[in-house]
């Protein structure tokens, strides 16, 4: 039993916002019924992949979900899709898709069907051009922003970071909608841009502000945390630190902790500024550096990691993908988030399940995600309500494919 | 009237993430309440701000708010915080925080007042150790593989992904969470970490698989498109773009645009890869780039955009924010997600309203920030039902702030 245990939804999808989308629903206790072609989508060998080619995206991305792979090329197919998404069930009749809707899965097809439908669609853009993390990313600006100072070279973000939130906001989209429903029986049809979601984000952080307010474009300042103070130093021992002092608690533990509290309150008499004030520390951000640089730099991390997370300072270690692993707890079986679990096809390695606890409710281990099709002939005596023989005659026809074993797509 | 409209939900934040959750639950139609000290929160001067110290950030982020101005540090003061909490209302008894609770805004506390009141809590990290956007993200792994490659300098991002990411898992959490009280009439207390959902999304990406599957740890790439093709080219005008072949399509429309269907042909038999394969164009990702980037070299942004455009490619141009602005019509109020809108104490400027589109609902146009303490006494007569005696003397013993004119705080 978890917080969304008996709703039922419905995904047509690829990469990363909706299968997110999906999954996150999945981890809450929703039924997540993914239906792709039995050949897999175009994400079926996304990468990272195992050595033999099993796609760790996809594994990661459909957790907990069930697979039902239809030709929705045939018409067959698409009906029968079309009756998966809008079988009956107070809650059911849900859906969410970021694939080109083509007529057969458009809102007023579906709603025919099923009046009271929620359904989530995403986009690229408001224009109906291709678009996606990558391409919106440096579109509005924050590329130019990222990396060294004085570097001329736009450095993209690694983390598909529009495409997590998007895909969190189709979340929310689909759960106002249904609360509407549940409340009224109204279905709702909820649109969604990628690049809309993060040209409101540029607004909400003040960029937009920022430009046509002030008249400034706000350049690369490397690792530094703008507007206020953060920064990162290279240690003894080679490692490096992101050190935070945004507020002015985080200031104060800063300055105890490496013992400048002298040398800051000097420093703020040369610059006349008070250093309380976040901005005043940004003005005077390189002045502190120079003067916190040489305290690092003589001391190794372990040096200093205990004395820092007892002071209550707010600071991390840079680390690589591997050394995080290595190193973090957060990041292992003493997580309560985490298990290690055994994903078909590809093995036993460090899995999360959601983020959320819902208090009476606990937390869900993580369950694997599907091997393609692993699901179609269940969901479609289940959902659809297609007898044994008539699945067998969509088996025989390749209009429906029952996956077994492992997910192992032809490479 | 909006999706969200008639349901109340109270704030207790600062910074990115809950006020970012808050926001997005009030540009849905809610009524969200931020309660603040009366000299402001800790974000109340959060860069950017204007010449005169007005805060862009706090403006873009408490966008159709009610904002509450009460010295919560006085045994009153948090009594009345309780009473606006936990007032009564079937839509109402929802909250969401990502202050450390001390006590008097804990779940215990305050569903004593209100059994069924829903509760969200944003904290740092599971052990209770501050943790911000800043901190996580070097911790988890991402600045080691972002920037050019065989760059030794780990590169920050500039966007506070994890916080945009989580505040948006807020507003899922609480649906959710109302959802269940819908059904159930039961209160629900939701624990979210920032840490938790940025290590939650390093599995789910495939990243730890990586790892612990593969034993790689993913190195910096600059600004190619992991595991498929995607890669930035310089113009003969000097101008940047991004350009997307990530799906089969996608690459057969690169190649017919830019005429290169024989050269990459050719190059496939060379390499003895099948280019159609995203895995493979990967592989041959620099020798792709050797094709294509003397096509680019030799044309301007503009001999070539509209073709582009035409031809279906997913590509971007790199901009700075001051280039997206003067640019893009999507940022513009061509875009129905923009006004022009008047900010008191800021002015006049473009202003995103939110990014769904609810069919029936229409779009609603952006409402300015409140002025901190702007709504303190229609709140204290309307939400905690004090008598107007009452809320006088609160604003005599400064218990209570009621705020007026712009959102002008002493610097």
């Amino acid at each position: 039993m978890s917080i969304l245990t008996g709703m039922r939804v419905v995904e047509s999808s690829a990469f990363v916002a909706v299968p997110l989308a999906g999954m996150t629903l999945a981890q809450m206790g929703a039924d997540v019924i993914r239906f792709d072609l039995p050949q897999g989508g175009m994400d079926a060998k996304r990468w990272p992949v195992t050595r033999d080619g099993q796609s760790l995206f996809w594994a990661g991305m459909n957790k907990g979900k069930r697979s039902v792979a239809l030709d929705v090329k045939s018409p067959r197919g698409r009906e029968i899709a079309q009756e998966i998404i809008c079988a009956p069930g107070p809650d059911a009749g849900l859906f969410i898709t970021n694939l080109a809707v083509k007529g057969w899965t458009d809102y007023e097809t579906l709603s025919a069907r099923r009046k009271d439908l929620c359904m989530v669609q995403l986009r690229g853009d408001r224009n109906g051009r291709p678009a996606v993390d990558y391409t919106v990313n440096p579109a509005l600006g924050f590329p130019t922003a990222t990396g060294p100072k004085g570097s001329q070279e736009p450095v993209s973000h690694v983390l598909p970071a529009w495409d997590c939130i998007a895909g969190n906001m189709v979340v929310s989209g689909l759960l106002a909608a249904e609360r509407h429903r549940l409340r009224t029986k109204a279905g709702q049809f909820v649109d969604l841009t990628l690049k809309d979601a993060a040209a409101a984000m540029l607004g909400n952080l003040g960029i937009i502000g920022e430009v046509q307010v002030n008249g400034q474009s706000r350049e690369k300042h490397g690792n530094a945390l703008y507007g206020a103070y953060g920064q990162d130093f290279v240690t003894a021992d080679g490692r490096r630190v992101m050190v935070i002092a945004l507020t002015a608690r985080q200031w104060k533990n800063l300055m105890r902790v490496t013992g400048t509290e002298v040398d800051m309150a000097y420093l703020a008499g040369q610059l006349g500024r008070d250093l309380m004030q976040e901005g005043a520390r940004w003005q005077s951000r390189h002045e502190i550096t120079k003067v916190l640089a040489p305290w690092f730099a003589a001391r190794r991390l372990t040096d200093f990691a205990s004395d820092f997370d007892r002071a209550g300072v707010t600071w991390s270690v840079f680390r690589s993908f591997a050394e995080a692993l290595a190193e973090d707890p957060d990041l292992s079986t003493e997580n309560p988030m985490f298990r290690e679990m055994d994903q078909p096809g590809i093995g036993r390695y460090l899995v999360p399940g959601t983020p959320f606890t819902f208090d009476g409710f606990g937390r869900d281990a993580p369950r694997p995600a599907p091997v393609l099709g692993q699901h179609t002939e269940e969901v479609l005596a289940e959902v659809a309500r297609l007898s044994s023989g008539e699945i067998g005659k969509l088996m025989d026809a390749g209009v429906a494919m029952q996956g077994a074993g492992s997910l192992r797509l032809a490479s």
